[in-house]
């Protein structure tokens, strides 16, 4: 079998790897039906995180089920299943609390970047489709695995709501879901920061009612003018550097919320800023799971298609490819099919 | 008339200062019935923020309405008042929202340690109480204008709320009085953070069940060891550290709620680890004006004493002493009398 592995800077090589095989009596293996590269892939990718040694790469997947540790109940070989990059229990306090992705039993899911996978926790992590989807539904549904469900918990971190006017700063995969996100939340005016024209032309078929090409001070400024000299009552940082998170606080008004999902990449926020920016402030690896059984729900019923964001399809032995097209913003997000 | 005056570190003076008049038409004039000391007049006064010329002090103050400017409808000559420390029009979007302190048309309320004081945005920034109050009240209406409303803030920020596990960070007025804040939420658990025994029997007196006299990492392992290893449901950061504002997202548990109140000093937030720890932030000036009616209420019909955070009483020509009680910490808060 082979998997994707990246050495070191910019080498991804789709190679030799072991076959996947149960650990522990609650994992489950999968075959793979489609994976995809993420922005959090590039980190490692362009070397901003070191690779000491090589690593199996991705954690966006769906696919059937082929095998089932004794301790698995609910999850049954072949079920087509969607699971999130953090295994969860689903039964502990942090998990009924809403936040899976930080489950006290969590381990990272990976090396999903190929045929066939593991993942730990099966009944807590996956969730089953209504049955087997049509391929057409595949890339709406691999979505869900992470980019939707993140781009959902930043709309859900800074509470939009009906009515409301949202900031999305970040015009790759989640800003553009999150843009979807707070439509389908019924926001009044979704604002979205991009000066990429085609990922302009995306927001707007998903929802967003304004566009600003300014960056820094000069977008911050854009949006106070929009909003009455106020600010956005929700503000969506979906990009993870200084800049983006602090023209994220800077473009909310007074009492309103700030989320931010993307891993932030050498950011400090100053505390007296933020004390006198007045804002709520909410974060953190998106609690993907939870979404899961509704949003399959709104993919199953055709209500949305997030899976437009993937405007590049290679088969997974071109991943290195895949990786120098978003790496080059070439593409916004690629799937590849094992 | 005399007032308070800060000339430099540690040169705090009760000297002659103008009369105040009204300057706007939306003005009104107090006779002080009493003021205090703040934690954060600390900062100047030990020269962490600077003082390049001198400063009228004060902005913690109830009294009677002695004049009104022309514009003034509601608040009248005779009334019993009590105030923000930022004045607010509570007719603006962010008024309305809750957030009065950081009004559109906000002015900061000084140089209230004197016996008459001029307050902006009267109608809007001040609230009668529903008489003349004994004179053994006015301590605990005193509180409303800054230090109560303050732990109240933090009590409501960080989303306390019945049966809920709270950590209070600070001993200080504000946070004894986030204590008593938790308590009237009716937490279920209340651990407040202190090594000093005057404050902890304090702290225990207002409600808190629990105290830690740990403190950084110490601190925030005796509060996972007290929670199953999880951390607080709610913690409300009342000092404005460095040390304080890590070791409160450090004791709170995944998806939990943050609060911070005293304006940070020099303190930066990595937003990595802010990520990982995916807590709810939120702070600011506390919008005390919000809680004026219900807390006067409350001080009004005897269910609360907040004013027994003020365990030195001091006629107003002794501020000076006022300010060194509290830097030495001999005392938590003082009561200055005009």
């Amino acid at each position: 079998m082979k998997g994707t592995v990246l050495h070191g800077p910019r080498d991804v090589r789709f190679e030799a790897v072991e076959v996947p095989s149960i650990l522990k009596p609650t994992d489950a293996i999968i075959r793979v039906a489609a994976t995809c590269v993420c922005g959090s892939d590039l980190w490692p990718y362009r070397g901003h995180w070191p690779t000491p040694e090589p690593v199996r790469m991705g954690h966006e997947y769906c696919g059937t089920v082929v095998e089932v540790g004794d301790a698995v109940t609910k999850v049954k070989p072949g079920q087509f299943v969607i699971g999130s990059f953090f295994s969860s229990d689903m039964t502990c306090p942090i998990c009924l609390s809403g936040y899976p992705s930080s489950c006290v039993d969590r381990e990272q899911v990976g090396a999903a970047q190929a045929g066939m996978m593991r993942v730990p926790l099966a009944d807590g992590t996956l969730v089953a489709t209504p049955g087997t989807p049509p391929a057409a539904m595949i890339p709406d549904l691999l979505t869900l695995s992470d980019v939707m469900g993140t781009g959902w918990f930043a709309a859900e971190a800074a509470e939009v709501a009906p009515g409301k006017t949202v900031v999305v700063v970040g015009d790759g995969a989640v800003g553009l879901l999150a843009v979807l996100s707070a439509k389908l939340k019924d926001a009044g005016r979704i604002i979205v920061m991009s000066r990429h024209e085609p990922r302009q032309n995306l927001a707007r078929a998903f929802g967003a009612t304004d566009v600003v090409e300014e960056r820094g001070d000069a977008a911050v400024a854009r949006v106070k003018e929009m909003t009455g000299g106020l600010g956005a009552d929700s503000v969506l940082e979906c990009v993870g550097t200084q800049e983006a998170m602090m023209q994220a606080i800077r473009s909310c008004r007074r009492g309103g919320h700030v989320s931010f999902v993307g891993v932030p990449h050498e950011v400090k926020i100053d505390g007296q800023e933020l004390f006198f920016s007045h804002v709520h402030l909410h974060g953190g690896p998106a609690p993907v799971r939870r979404y899961l059984p509704e949003l399959i729900d709104r993919v199953w019923n055709g209500e949305i298609h997030p899976g437009k964001v993937f405007d590049l399809e290679l088969p997974i032995e071109d991943v290195a490819e895949g990786y120098r097209a978003m790496d080059e913003r070439r593409a916004i997000k690629v799937l590849l099919r094992p």
